[in-house]
């Protein structure tokens, strides 16, 4: 599939990598001369991230390319996606030259305010053109707005939809029009009340995104306004909580009913208050940071089936029929896995054995399933060799080997590298235990374990197989 | 320590869960009969969620009382914390009968809304009243609104912030007095569009919940608003983010320049579309997927020394004043180092091996400080025997035997231990390496080391010492 990215800054990146790093070609036009240098500065630190999610295995990345034209780029395209600046003049030129081009593939609109209907207008082909609005990070948050207008086939909301899907995001359909969508909006009445603050000298920018991210800012990266709401009604529920808080609707809570005027001075003020704050850091590495962070949320929502969790599970097997089942297993170093020097910890790597073991145990048919009728292999015994060390984004190789197996038990050999460089290798006895007793597996996972340690056989025993520690070669 | 939490709401119950989990004793008045019951409800809660925050052993837990009256609570506490209804006279009423029993605590208030100023009124002695006001969960949100009035010493501000601190708190000091503070005037304002979405029929609350959970509320869990906009701006900055997005102040992309009417109507349609949405989920359960959730990102940003985890890593090194050293830790198995059979994975057995190494290095002046000299002992070669099986609470005591040592390497025996149950063996092997070498130790690290080694060498060789996997006894 190709994609066809039609403005290549912060967003347009993002899509660029969103796009490239879930397999799909993409052709890049952006007139800006440092667009390939900034395109592929996002695409690193996609790079560093986004596979970060996956528990499949990612897409071979797909080809980057930069278009000479509008139309170069539309030509063959199965989506386009526009990031143009927010005028709405230059987004019709854009789409009647897109259209001219290309007159099958959708094409979606990152603008953070614009109704579909807006930009439909003057078009020829208006269902062709819809709202695809992203928030930023585009490569690892997964909301993407989808906004029609009624001129808009239902097909054609349904083929954005999936577009959306098949890149691992989470498209929310918008069924009515409404200036700014869902997002922004909250966004815009956050930062108006904010930029009052710091006119009226309350609080600085640091005080106000503190009092953000130490408290609500946390609870709703995995509950949104109303079911944290819920919550907080207790026993007494969501009506308890309305006749609690409504009345204060009516209390000056906030300067929403007014605006601050834009003017030099304030942005001077917000533009100083910030370089106090984060000076200390380039934007890049803010971007690296947060990416960091943002990777570790997901992870933990994935953990627990919960929110965007949900939606990268759900990604997962739709890239992959069956849970993670075989002898080999990649796995890249993620920031929460090194210690103060730079290195995997240690234990991290007799966890890699174990997600190694989980996958062996998968292929035999002795995974969660078999386990839930009350029988499972458990480890007895383990040995691990330190050969090397792995650092920060290292992409490593897991694969396990048989060294010898009967109904009751097996022992695994399981090798840790880095591009063929041995880093570690983990010895383990594995027992077969039923109703609390060790025993025989069932017979169709006797089979199957039989028959990869008959495959194994052949194999010589591993080089450190059978050591005890401090033992002389 | 004592504290006195008038009201035992949701939040008032989350204020004594914190109080009490960091060792404090907790009196409570609230003359609801079902106080005690919902009290305790919370507490379980807490105590799933908020030790696993900790990498420092949590404090005895302290005693929690329920006094018969707001007098015999305040009597004797070294802070009080209120939490009643939102009804001033009422605050009034209970500051006066406080301050009779407790002349020298100082009071906070939750308020959700009120000045400090406006609490004092009336008050003989005014400086002892001052808003503290938290975010559920309070257990497990850090941030505290520090809002005195210019009736408060500068010394009650500071001792106010210090008890934040010392129950694991970030306390933030607002400067001036605003109603509502900060963090419940960008809730406010939310809110209210949220509530004209639902009364428009723009969106559901669950279609306004994933637009905040799939998006920026990732993003404000670690930064909050103008961080994260700085990033926005890329190589621009601040300043052309603001030139940017500063013309949409004039657009009509909010509606808070009006309140939406509080009547019946707007209550059922918000509580029959938050039943749709969460109404399959009790509130309790609801609560426990929220602090899991929480638990899992404070955690993420721990491991990353970023905003709420800085917070986390100051109150355990507050806590503990030097690095553990010695040869015997004591660690409960957390909720977050159990599998899907309840059971502690494997992979934390080797975890907990490493922190009796970390403390056995530093009890020989081998620890960070040394490290960062470039020298450093490696672990080689690792033996794991699983015995038995540690569960979610257990208290585990790692002990630490050195077999053998030169002056290069030493051999380590680590058993884990529950009430006197050998559950695991870990036995290892550490070279000392120097600017990537292998090669002897500081003269003063081998000293200490060889002095633990000749204290160990009467004791017998541990049994299951020197196994291969899979060896006969």
């Amino acid at each position: 599939m190709r994609a066809a990215i039609i403005g290549g800054g912060v967003i347009g990146g993002g899509w660029a990598a969103r796009f490239l790093l879930n397999g799909w070609d993409v052709a890049v036009f952006d007139p800006d001369p440092q667009a390939a240098r900034k395109i592929e500065e996002v695409l690193t630190n996609a790079r560093l991230s986004l596979p970060a999610l996956s528990d499949v295995p990612m897409p071979p990345e797909g080809r980057l390319t930069f278009a000479a034209s509008m139309a170069e780029a539309a030509a063959g395209a199965d989506y386009i996606q526009e990031s143009v600046s927010e005028r709405l003049e230059l987004k019709h030129r854009v789409y009647a030259e897109l259209q001219a081009a290309n007159g099958s593939a959708i094409i979606g609109s990152s603008t953070s305010g614009f109704m579909a209907s807006d930009l439909q207008k003057g078009s020829a082909n208006p269902g062709q053109i819809i709202v695809a609005h992203p928030f930023n990070p585009v490569y690892l948050l997964p909301l993407s707005e989808v906004s029609p207008s009624p001129a808009n086939p239902p097909e054609v909301v349904e083929r954005t939809m999936e577009v959306m899907r098949r890149i691992g995001m989470f498209p929310l359909h918008l069924k009515k029009e409404i200036d700014a969508f869902l997002g922004n909006r909250f966004l815009e009445a956050v930062w108006r009340e904010a930029l009052w603050m710091l006119k009226d000298g309350v609080a600085t920018t640091e005080e106000i995104d503190e009092s953000i991210r130490m408290g609500f800012g946390l609870r709703w990266g995995q509950m949104g306004l109303f079911e944290t709401y819920r919550i907080a009604g207790g026993e007494a529920g969501m009506k308890h909580f309305m006749a609690q808080f409504g009345p204060a609707l009516q209390w000056p809570w906030t300067k929403l009913t007014d605006v601050p005027e834009f003017n030099d001075e304030l942005v001077d003020l917000v533009a100083s208050q910030s370089d106090a704050q984060s000076g200390a850091y380039d934007f890049r590495e803010l971007e690296r940071i947060r990416d960091a962070n943002l990777v570790g949320f997901l992870r933990v929502l994935k953990d627990r089936d919960w929110g965007a969790g949900k939606v990268l599970r759900e990604h997962d097997a739709m890239r992959s029929a069956a849970p993670e089942a075989g002898l080999e297993l990649h796995r890249q170093v993620l920031p929460a896995w090194i210690d103060y020097n730079g290195h995997m910890t240690e234990s991290r790597y007799y966890e890699l054995n174990s997600h190694a073991i989980d996958a062996f145990l998968a292929l035999i048919g002795a995974g969660p399933d078999y386990v839930a009728t009350g029988r499972s292999f458990y480890s007895v015994e383990t040995h691990i060799r330190h050969l090397g060390e792995a650092k920060l984004g290292d992409r490593l190789t897991v694969r396990l080997q048989v060294i010898s197996a009967d109904e009751k038990r097996f022992r695994s050999f399981v090798r840790i590298e880095r591009d063929g460089m041995l880093l570690a290798t983990i010895e383990q006895l594995c027992l077969h235990v039923a109703a609390g007793k060790s025993g025989p597996a069932a017979p169709e996972v006797w089979e199957k374990l039989k028959a990869v340690a008959d495959a194994h056989a052949s194999q010589p025993m591993p080089e450190g197989a059978g050591r005890s520690v401090g033992q002389r070669r």
